[in-house]
């Protein structure tokens, strides 16, 4: 069932079909949601342990008392779990409260608005603020631009990360693009891991752009695998091989590992970067919640127990995937209506249609019951050119309502294809 | 022992006498600390069943699982909580993370920097901002304001609250002042409580300002009564008799009621309000910390258990605001060498010396073992213009520590008394 090849009256003989179909998934009356990158109940309850896990001792490591006020940047054994988390150095590390995405709006605000190197540094000097955004990508991401007034110029996802090409061409043209997004491992949503030339040549782009340039790598899913442990290289290597140390701040939480909203966020980052954060931070916090921070070092003391918490989370999201990756090599393995990466950890399937079919498809599958994110969702203005971009969550429904609604994705994305080669 | 009335022989007699009470102090190598205006571990354990206090039962009363991603204005339970709390309804109260501090910069940023209602309404879009202060006041509001770049003026604080007089004057003659800070129960650090009069001119400020002005109307300590209960004048009843609501943020927290570091913090504000501010909030969070709203609500579930539990907190700190009182009126009740408000709640005495002393005092107590907040701390830019003012915190010391601070303070504020009036 190749489109490009098919004649008029073979199309409409599809789509008849096709009609047909959906007609009869319509009767069902479905009701069910592939839009939610958040994780399920059975996932959740794997930390359940998290509350009553202190047993009465307030006290950290070091003797402080997690229950007052004070340590703007975390307690050391946060910290350590920070650096576990995200391979980085336990010194690198500040711990934030429960939301990575406010550390990383604070850091994006410190470095627009009031310098993260004195006020000199501050972008909103310029007249115009930059950002390259990688597409398919993270809407909230570009909330943060946006909220701040800086203009996105996005750039080609492949296999093995950004187009390095057209990134380090945008830069060296452009002065006032101050920073790039990147979600390095399991990038949301297309689910690659950086290759380690990308993550070199980013670690680069310190030489060729400005000094006030920051990447903020956005390390949401470095211990989240659907199967074994992949590793992804250092960027802070890569770094210090560079003379780059300042042009990286590094983001990571427990959001995915224990409570979506009672986790802890950390942000890495050099001394100097670290300096200049706190000296904002500390004018609208006296301090992260330690408690939380304490009784979730308990629950993941160290590496292992992380890594053996993340295989049971492994466990339960497995299966979905492989749902969701079956039934698209079944339905669109030999045919041209859409193509896919697929992912080996994270919680997204991105899945491309023929150009000009996503939303109709998207619209198809959410009057037959099936939700999905809105086509263009993971792009900035939530405008996706090609109009052929979909984001599949399947980590909230059952297994068998995965099944089920990719089912329903597969005829609905057929169907919308067929329509639009039809008009065309 | 007036100065006034002294010769310059009696006052050299005095510092002979009184620096051989000092050295005699220095000679005991004391360290007590009156600065940190936090709870004491005595009351923070009031709160120790906090931890385990859900049962792993992390469902929220209308089913919402508060351990997942979502609800950016805080859970129904935990509103009503703010409600109790800060006297105000449930309807107009957000629930926020661990800080109120954190919600009053992002209210401020968000007036300032993008709009509580629109673009336009934004604060810097005018060349100049400004903010009144009342002085004494709290060092961490200043923070905030220097932070965005917002001018402070400062006004007096009374008996009654601000010198109401004054800042109608100055918002009548200045429209480039777009608010004002207030404590208004137990005010930090002078401890009076607004009067009626008070509370109603200053939600009359909104029809003599623009539209954009806001009063932050920082409640911190609205139940933090060493005796009886208290009452505040209703900000918002007064509002919506002068109609106008728009021109009142309120704030709030448990972090002195509960643990300091990981309390929960409440905004209430109009539905205007609260729509323009969740606007930039939703760029920065999907959503704070339920489970702690769940368990925090699980401690204090209604208004009797949350009176309940804060004359728990009145029982340890009751003894030492008396002592530092006592103190107080033993050595300078018969004076000209100082002057303060008796506080009936919240955590601080604020003391005026005569002008030019405070410096002189708190580095001769600071020398002899006691710290004290640093003269001028209570003031914007930490400049003290009468060099006069000293905040007392007695909470985290004991009993025995306050009564020997305080021993230490008067001869420290007499001696250096006693040398200035010599200098003069």
């Amino acid at each position: 069932m190749n489109l490009d090849q098919a004649t008029q009256d073979q199309l409409k003989q599809w789509e008849t079909e096709l009609a047909a179909d959906y007609q009869a998934i319509i009767d069902q009356k479905l009701s069910l949601d592939l839009t939610r990158g958040k994780p399920s109940s059975e996932q959740l309850s794997l930390s359940d342990a998290l509350d009553g896990l202190l047993k009465g001792n307030y006290k950290g490591a070091d003797g402080t008392d997690v229950r007052n006020y004070g340590g703007l940047d975390g307690l050391p054994e946060a910290k350590q779990l920070g650096a576990n988390l995200m391979g980085v150095d336990a010194a690198d590390v500040l711990v934030g409260g429960n939301a990575s995405l406010t550390l990383m709006f604070q850091a994006m605000l410190t470095a627009n608005n009031f310098g993260l190197s004195g006020a000199d540094s501050a972008w909103n000097k310029e007249d115009n603020v930059k950002f390259i955004c990688p597409v398919p990508g993270y809407d909230r991401h570009y909330t943060v631009c946006e909220q701040l007034g800086i203009d996105m110029i996005t750039v080609d996802m492949t296999a093995n990360g950004p187009d390095m090409d057209a990134v380090e061409a945008l830069i060296k043209a452009d002065s006032s693009i101050k920073g790039i997004w990147c979600v390095p491992k399991y990038s949301n949503p297309t689910g690659v891991i950086y290759s380690d030339e990308t993550v070199d040549r980013i670690a680069a782009l310190g030489k060729i752009a400005g000094a006030n340039f920051r990447v903020f790598w956005d390390n949401a899913y470095s211990v989240h695998d659907l199967g074994e442990f992949k590793p992804l290289a250092s960027i802070k290597d890569a770094c210090s091989k560079h003379g780059t140390e300042d042009s990286v701040l590094q983001f990571g939480s427990t959001s995915k590992i224990t409570f979506a909203g009672a986790g802890v966020a950390f942000m890495a980052a050099s001394a100097a970067n670290l300096v200049g954060f706190k000296k904002v931070l500390g004018t609208l916090t006296i301090g992260p919640d330690k408690v939380n921070q304490l009784r979730t070092v308990a629950l993941l003391p160290n590496k292992d127990a992380l890594l053996g918490h993340m295989q049971k989370h492994a466990e339960v999201l497995a299966p979905r995937f492989a749902a969701v990756l079956e039934s698209l090599a079944a339905n669109f393995g030999d045919n041209d209506m859409g193509s896919w990466e697929s992912p080996e950890g994270g919680y997204f399937v991105s899945f491309d249609t023929r150009p000009g079919v996503a939303v109709a498809a998207a619209k198809l599958s959410a009057d037959a019951g099936v939700k999905l994110t809105p086509a263009g969702a993971t792009f900035p203005y939530g405008k996706d050119p090609a109009n052929c971009n979909i984001r599949i969550a399947p980590s909230v429904p059952t297994l068998a309502e995965v099944e089920a609604a990719m089912k329903v994705f597969a005829v609905c994305v057929k169907l919308a294809s067929v329509r639009v080669a039809i008009a065309a």
